[in-house]
């Protein structure tokens, strides 16, 4: 029998296929190659990219930096050669006939300067890898886009959580990540500061969660040492799943909190990570229901089994 | 100047690349393409689907009709052989500590037979079309699912539906019909009983919609000689988009109201058809929130000005 979940934030239900699970060598799909070819992301490329925003640069045995837009960097922030949304211009929200519309006002840029904008009502953090992800792209990339708008799934996410905060008085997501840690079939991994979970509802085979253990609302509210706890978790993540689906397309979203609204008691920031095995089909489009071939706990358990200890460290990936 | 639209349905947020638009043929993809092999649901595999529910079955030259399961046939009803909902059994609805779950108990077959089962809230007509949309075989079929929930996206569209209503005691779909028959940009096609339109601010390039323009909340509550105009402004709509996108991979809904609630003010059902000519990436699956690069305003122009007239009619298709 197939059991219905419901996510007890969004309040949206799953179908898992408990009978005829599909394990990580059931999906027939390709994994993500390199195609090789001219890609402006490469060392040495740097003037095909729109000027930096900023990088890291480390000095070379303690010398000087080296000159923005040249070669010496280890992450570089770029804007969008083709951006969804423009920087400048008023929101000019106006109505036409019944429909309404605004101008599309928003930023690829650094957190910290966008938040002192007033036009953007929320930043997203996000990374598409592989083509079947939507990655146009090869080079490995993550990109932040800054909306004027509070888009409708994080509207979902938020009010959810805070009408289980205002029956509860606690966290939805404190409260699942206790019960997860008790109950210990859904852990993938955890560290000092993290833990990593298949969620109870998922709707991606092997979807998984990585959320800080101390309620922190938003992502940009935490420490050095906890973002070094967090690289940690990602990486520990990345390496399992790619021994368990072979370097799967993925995406990964950060869920954080409004740019306006960063401290509050009922929402929890965290990572939600979605490997692209299926194809979303037109039940799916039509309901937001989502069939899940693979119960979670089983994904966890494929996840928690593979080997990382020596790859984390190493550098490797 | 990207431009923001609202949905003024579910009150969705899409972004709409008005400054490079994205022709037809701008969309790098494959389109659908036959690959032969044995196909269950040809004439003459009968015996290689579940017995059949309902069929078709005109008497030749006036003669009988075929047997059940064999030839004769011009139209099939038969479950799908993995379901993934099963129709035996209790909801069996409990907690799992904080989380929800049910059985999942659900059903593909004949509409009015189903609405009697108090069960099923919800009945879901769809149809994909090519691999990239989801189908699993080639030969054209459509599906037929029975849910023991209201699925979120239903929901949300009803409810959006409703607050239309309280606050000005209209049907918002009605609304949306008569502007876009006055504003003519976004119309595609319009019969009798039918209008096809390009949505205001679908999340797809080449959205379309197809809308009975009476009121009515139901599909099934349509008249046979509706039926007969449906079928009409759905081959009309197909063979335009064959013409405009050269056979593209899509997903086809039927948006109707809850199995229980057939009759009422505020729902209108609908045909919603979205080819899929992008990939759904990380920014669209972290927010709800969709990037389309084609104005719906250009997709009708295109699609309005396909030649159809010879083809419908000819039994093409």
């Amino acid at each position: 029998m197939p059991e219905l979940r419901k996510d007890p934030i969004v309040g949206r239900w799953v179908i898992i296929s408990t009978d005829r699970a599909k394990r990580p060598t059931d999906f027939a799909r390709e994994n993500v190659k390199l195609k090789g070819g001219f890609c402006p992301f490469c060392y040495g490329n740097e003037g095909k990219t729109p000027p930096e925003i900023q990088a890291y640069r480390p000095g070379t045995n303690g010398g000087p930096t080296s000159q923005r837009d040249t070669p010496g960097w280890t992450v570089r922030v770029v804007p969008n050669k083709f951006p969804a949304l423009g920087i400048e211009g008023m929101l000019n929200r106006q109505a036409e006939g019944m429909f309404d519309r605004m101008n599309g006002i928003g930023a690829h840029e650094v957190i910290l300067d966008l938040k002192k904008d007033k036009r953007f009502k929320y930043i997203l953090l996000f990374k598409n890898h592989g083509e079947a992800a939507g990655a146009s792209l090869e080079h490995a990339h993550s990109q932040l886009i800054a909306l004027p708008i509070l888009p409708i799934n994080v509207v979902q996410e938020i009010e959810g959580a805070k009408q289980y905060f205002l029956y509860k008085e606690r966290c939805v997501f404190c409260d699942i990540i206790q019960q997860e840690i008790e109950n210990g079939s859904r852990v993938v991994a955890e560290n000092e500061n993290f833990l990593t979970i298949a969620p109870y509802a998922p709707r991606f085979p092997f979807e998984t969660w990585i959320l800080p253990k101390q309620h922190e609302s938003a992502f940009e509210n935490s420490s050095s040492h906890m973002f070094e706890n967090l690289a940690k978790a990602l990486k520990t993540l990345l390496i399992k799943a790619d021994r368990v689906l072979d370097n799967p397309p993925y995406n990964l979203v950060v869920h954080t909190s409004p740019a306006q609204d960063p401290t509050n008691d009922h929402y929890h920031w965290h990572i939600e990570f979605m490997p692209k095995l299926t194809k979303t089909a037109g039940f799916e489009w039509g309901t937001g229901f989502y069939i899940n071939p693979t119960p979670p706990e089983e994904a966890a358990k494929f996840l928690r089994e593979a080997e990382v200890e020596e790859a984390v460290g190493t550098g490797a990936r």
